[in-house]
């Protein structure tokens, strides 16, 4: 059981955004060169989380991307899923679940273990996560 | 997030012989056709798991595959790292982990609902999964 690679490369790009949150905005290179990442799967992950209203890319000679939001106020939740699509530990939590089985004891299982998890990354925000927070006053 | 095809078929697979657990051997054709599942993946599957000491294969005439253990003795959490080796829900988890950076806040999430996935999977056995346990006694 494990995250998928792009929500992983996601996160730790995102990650580099919301270290320099409040300045202007961070070019591809130096999200890629501060995390080792690959750019041009980069901007695809990238274009997900701009769909998602995660961040924004900036046009121009000072361009490049920004949180549209505090990183207090995006959650690592909100990533994967922007990536991943919602998250679905295995077959039966699918919707519709793929998996004709009925009155498998199973599925509670994998339900309540879902929503645990669900829960815990709902809880995490990328503010959470930063290592040098840039800003201490707290988010309008 | 999700757990491995290789985790799901195998999980689907024991659990027709934690049905049949206390009745002759299952015959790999018998839990292949209760949920539909891929015969020669499963053979390859259920390898890992006889490896594991989690079922075992009987020869001859009337063999095919019993569980070492009553069901209620053996956990989820141990069926699915018998095949996908322990759990690392994300790079950071792995061991070593695929990550070099120091200090990230990152990984201390992870660990923790890493943690907590492991302890669900453990508390939940596949005597708690069965529709309809064959056996009301407990286990020796």
């Amino acid at each position: 059981m494990r995250l998928s690679p792009a929500a992983e490369l996601a996160l730790r790009g995102i990650i580099v955004l919301a270290e320099h949150y409040g300045d202007k905005p961070t070019t591809l290179r130096t999200v890629c060169e501060a995390r080792d990442l690959p750019k041009q799967y980069l901007v695809k992950l990238f274009s997900f989380l701009a769909k998602a209203d995660i961040l924004t890319a900036v046009r121009g000679k000072h361009g490049g991307y920004v949180l549209t939001r505090d990183p207090k106020k995006i959650t690592v939740l909100e990533v994967i899923e922007a990536v991943e699509g919602p998250i679905a530990l295995n077959y039966c939590q699918h919707s519709p679940p793929q998996c004709n089985e009925k009155d498998c004891r199973l599925r509670g299982m994998w339900t309540e273990l879902q929503e645990i998890v669900r829960t815990k990354l709902g809880e995490m925000t990328l503010g959470d996560c930063v290592r040098h927070p840039r800003r201490k006053k707290s988010a309008k």
